[in-house]
């Protein structure tokens, strides 16, 4: 079970990633895990529909109608953002694309956890020195699969 | 997405209802929440899996490999018994076989939640004046299905 | 920590046992948990603060407006029911005073976690074979409160 | 009830900062609440305690003694991480003292939810432009809580 994180009013760029990147999941046999919505969840959940896989949604919220509809199935956990924390702690690894902020708290949360989680675009994190705090980056979807899957 | 909830430890009378309940809700379409674990909990997503149906099981754990072998699909909610509230809120409606301290407190959150449950076999309770509380029941896995899909 | 939990609708007799409670636990050094609202929850919180004790109420929903007044604390959960796993969760030991749904939730919740229990009034619970199921139980706010601290 | 959130591990300079946030905290009638463990946590909590004021630990496991010994009460969530959505979710605003990735969490989170944040150090935010999000930050432990408290 792979988690595929990202904004919901992702950009179609972003949306195309998200599809290639649930359909090579599911075509290996994993389950997608999404936050549930629009944008880059429910691009995720299309890719790995349009090839019969399953795409699971953790909403936030109790009315499974939220729900992006290329989602196999959907959990209306009714956590609010607690449910990012039940969707890093259910994956086995995460994988970004884009930035907003909940899409940085779920990052956040798997590094802090040590979940293996790897980032397409998206935002950039500097320690109070200025540093780049390094986080694994894949510059393709086939490249991110590959990471988190290796 | 209807739950289905009961004991780890059922005998195989509960255990052939819970299949019984799991294929006929699979058969109609539904996906099958469980607990994730074994007993009622497996039997539930054998019965659904038996038709190629989904079912899905929220274990309290983290370790996905304590999940019971028939779910197609395991999220390890790290919630505890916290998962007992998280199953509830998610179902549209509970059907509880069998009886056990964590099947009553499924049964108790649905009725404090207004969530629709019925109950095969399983615990009764009665008031301080010592008035059973009505809890509707089901003499069959059909007619609790019909139950909860009326 | 002790919770206290029972009915928002609770009567006169069994909010003068809550706050009864309430003030003895404060009096031996305990913080009173609760859930947050009112009733027995609101009325243990009486009982703590009338002691200058703490009463800290978790409640369901996010708007701290809906505490009880007697609470010295308030955690606005956002967890709906799933606060009161939270609640058998973080407390030591449980009291239960009178009989609702949430309050039986708690209670098997509690049985089911191992988490010490007592109940004053309040439900029965009866398996399959009509035996009635042993939970601890005490006549007196007194005696309940000599029981969870023994 | 304001959240105090920061590195388990902060330096001394944090662990100063975070006191003399807890004492003006209590002292302007505040509730400071935290992750409850050490380093800024158990600073915060201190700060408040000198002034006797109280300081609510929400641990994320379920061992009380886990918690920094200067909180005045602990509520062992047993949520893990999922704890960081629960601290941000009761706070009315968070103050966050030094950079780590739960802190960075809790920040994202209350960015996510709209809840009132402000940094006092900690890590800087890029977007894919490499232009630096907006954080509100302050220089001083008084200006923060000014900020919060506003």
């Amino acid at each position: 079970m792979i988690a595929v994180v990202g904004p919901g009013d992702a950009d179609p760029a972003e949306c195309a990633q998200a599809r290639e990147i649930g359909r090579l999941l599911a075509e290996r046999g994993c389950t997608v895990l999404t936050g549930g919505l629009g944008g880059v969840m429910d691009a995720a959940a299309e890719g790995a529909a349009s090839v019969n896989g399953t795409a699971i949604g953790l909403l936030p919220g109790t009315d499974p109608g939220e729900a992006g509809p290329h989602h196999t199935d959907v959990v209306p956990t009714g956590l609010g953002e607690g449910r990012n924390a039940l969707l890093v702690r259910a994956a086995e690894a995460v994988i970004a694309v884009g930035g907003s902020w909940g899409t940085l708290s779920e990052i956040a949360l798997a590094m802090r956890t040590g979940t293996r989680v790897v980032l397409l675009g998206g935002w950039r994190v500097l320690d109070e020195s200025g540093t780049e705090l390094a986080l694994p980056r894949a510059a393709t979807p086939a490249e991110a699969v590959g990471y988190v899957l290796s």
